[in-house]
């Protein structure tokens, strides 16, 4: 796979997409098993939706796959090329990091997304999805596999794992021999056992305490849009914002018209002392007590945790103690503020004057994204295909030795 | 730390510098008692010699110092910053890791040269180097507490595990709560030991099987040149050639004069069958058989194995097969043979027509080096300050929310 060039590759990805609409028969007969035996156990409908190889979803995969096709080859990228006083050239080349492992629930189309990244990307790719969509990874990495071997690919390059057991996935965790970097997508409970239990490296997303923290000098307009997108647009994902923070001296004019706001869309709102006056002056009710454990709550829900803080210092000690290093945001018109703001915040995405909701591999203009990492090696934030390859060094000389 | 301008920590190591030079005699000091318990437990003179902060020693600590204050300040840039559709502008910015955890075998001038690239990147750091070198480190620790409050840095930046028990490596391995990275440097037992018991993520160098391939399109002066400097410039270090692979096709012109100059230099050689051959009809004697553990030997000495190889294809498998993923060269003219070596050898550090005695991070141009990395993910090859930072994504808007 490393040697492949870009255009064996790109037409694999083609060929993988012909394949699926060859198959697509095949694909939903093994999918209709897994969500028969699905529906057996009572899983929940949203469960059910997600493991369902519809027409639809059968078509954003293969549309996936073209997109994939379309973005830039990352390898064999040479950058930083210098001459060196010993006469010798050092550079870097970007190259395939070897073999990914794929770590995920029972979401059939995760199979085909991330498959499509790590072949682009050159790497070799063991999945292992829940064991609930077995039938359906079996049947889709039958289509990938012959379409790799028509376009003249390892046709083993994607494997799935063909067992339901759950101890495989302790397993792939610690076959550092085989498999050069894991990559978990999964609740946090998998992620922590993984985090106890796994030796190869993972690039890996734990959790999103998202914060949007609103300066004294931030503009009510900007402070208002920023603040009810980074709520409002979406509750389930994992770069909306839990705790909005606000300086204390803008609390009296921020606070009441955006708490309307979010109890019109039914928000639910947990506060602290502070916020509770600010807002029952304005007379704004029906709020909760804050709490401790609400300043590190994901709720991925319609309720917010809000906090007024001294100033910027107060706002950068709260998220950096209680955040999750993953996406937080100032809205403030002081330059100093912004540039002491985007420096000392210790996360993967640091915004001025822009929603949470922005940290996003497609917003970013990765092209794709097979995740987004918390972890400050390595990849941080959302990971496009430059996450799934290593820079080595390549040094050119005409004979040269070391003095 | 993290905010720190280049001033202060410029500023913090000219400090450091001085209040060495200020505290020699209490340096010395605690070093004569760590050199006198050695001497009570019968370690070797090398051990010893590695151990001694003698005049010379501690003015090369001294200078290193300066010579990081002189690098520049990683921290800040950003780089790749773009408009996107959504009205934002996205890019990156360099920044400190935050905590990282050296772990070091009893030299104290490691203390010294680790604290300074950590501090110049940003980050605090926890140094635990070996038992025997307890006193001196708590001395140096002392002088650059100082020099770091002096410098108006937390004194506490610079931390060293003021125990002799071999336990806190295992601890300090664990505490991912409070590292963000560790590096180890030490011998291979100390580093696989890591690899067992560490969960926070390291920067690790294993072991270095370093080859040179002499292609069928190799120039002999050119041959000559690298595999002589490659093997016999220093045998001790990770970065010298341990096996020779050459081009059956040219194979007996290559192999005896370079085998000639090797035995000049007293080189032990360990051949395979097809070597043997070439040599004795060339009337070359006193050869050894490889096995295949030669193969994986990291010799550190000087001893070579060759190995004669069909084509570049078997030297890739050879080097792919049994290195360690460190530093490989080829040797040849032929255009298509350095572009595919250079691309499908998987190394930190690929070489065409030059000594694989040039990894290296002074020699590559990084000013100085934490250590050379074997892992594919984050640092690969020499680690120089930049290894020692992270990269967040940064976003500057001007109140947008996404759609």
């Amino acid at each position: 796979m490393a040697r492949a060039t870009t255009a064996a590759k790109n037409n694999a990805l083609a060929t993988i997409a012909s394949a699926l609409e060859q198959d697509i028969t095949v694909l939903k007969e093994a999918n209709a098993r897994d969500c028969a035996q699905a529906q057996e156990k009572a899983l929940d409908a949203a469960f059910i939706d997600r493991l369902t190889l519809s027409d639809a979803a059968l078509r954003t995969m293969i549309a996936g796959l073209r997109q994939v096709l379309s973005l830039p080859d990352p390898i064999g990228e040479i950058s930083e090329l210098k001459s060196r006083p010993s006469g010798i050239q050092v550079g870097r080349m970007r190259v395939p990091l070897g073999v990914i492992g794929i770590i995920y629930e029972a979401r059939p189309n995760v199979t085909i997304d991330a498959a499509a990244l790590c072949l682009k990307a050159g790497n070799a790719v063991i999945l292992r999805g829940g064991s609930e969509a077995l039938n359906s990874n079996l049947a889709l990495a039958r289509s990938i596999s012959s379409g790799l071997a028509a376009a003249g690919l390892p046709a083993d390059a994607v494997q799935v794992v063909a067992t339901a057991d759950r101890a495989a996935v302790g397993k792939l965790a610690t076959m550092t021999e085989y498999i050069d970097v894991l990559v978990p997508r999964g609740g946090k409970s998998l992620i922590e056992r993984l985090m106890r239990e796994a030796r190869v490296p993972m690039i890996k997303h734990l959790d999103g305490v998202c914060h949007v923290y609103v300066d004294s000098a931030a503009d009510l307009t900007k402070a208002l849009a920023v603040c009810d997108n980074a709520k409002t647009q979406r509750y389930g994902t994992c770069n909306t914002m839990e705790t909005l923070l606000v300086a204390a001296s803008i609390a009296a004019t921020v606070l009441p018209p955006l708490c309307r706001l979010y109890q019109d869309k039914a928000v639910a709102l947990r506060v602290c002392a502070r916020s509770r006056t600010v807002l029952e002056q304005a007379g704004i009710a029906s709020l909760a007590d804050a709490t401790e454990a609400d300043w590190r709550a994901e709720y991925l829900a319609p309720i917010l945790a809000i906090r007024i803080v001294d100033d910027l210092d107060a706002a950068i000690d709260h998220i950096n103690t209680y955040g999750s290093a993953h996406t937080d945001a100032i809205v403030t018109e002081h330059y100093d503020h912004a540039q002491r703001f985007l420096r000392e915040v210790d996360s993967a995405s640091v915004l001025v004057n822009a929603s949470t909701r922005f940290a996003d591999g497609f917003e970013y203009g990765l092209g794709a994204e097979i995740g987004i990492s918390n972890d400050k090696l390595h990849a941080r934030g959302p990971v496009g295909l430059e996450g799934l390859t290593s820079l080595k060094y390549i040094v050119l000389g005409h004979g040269e030795g070391r003095r």
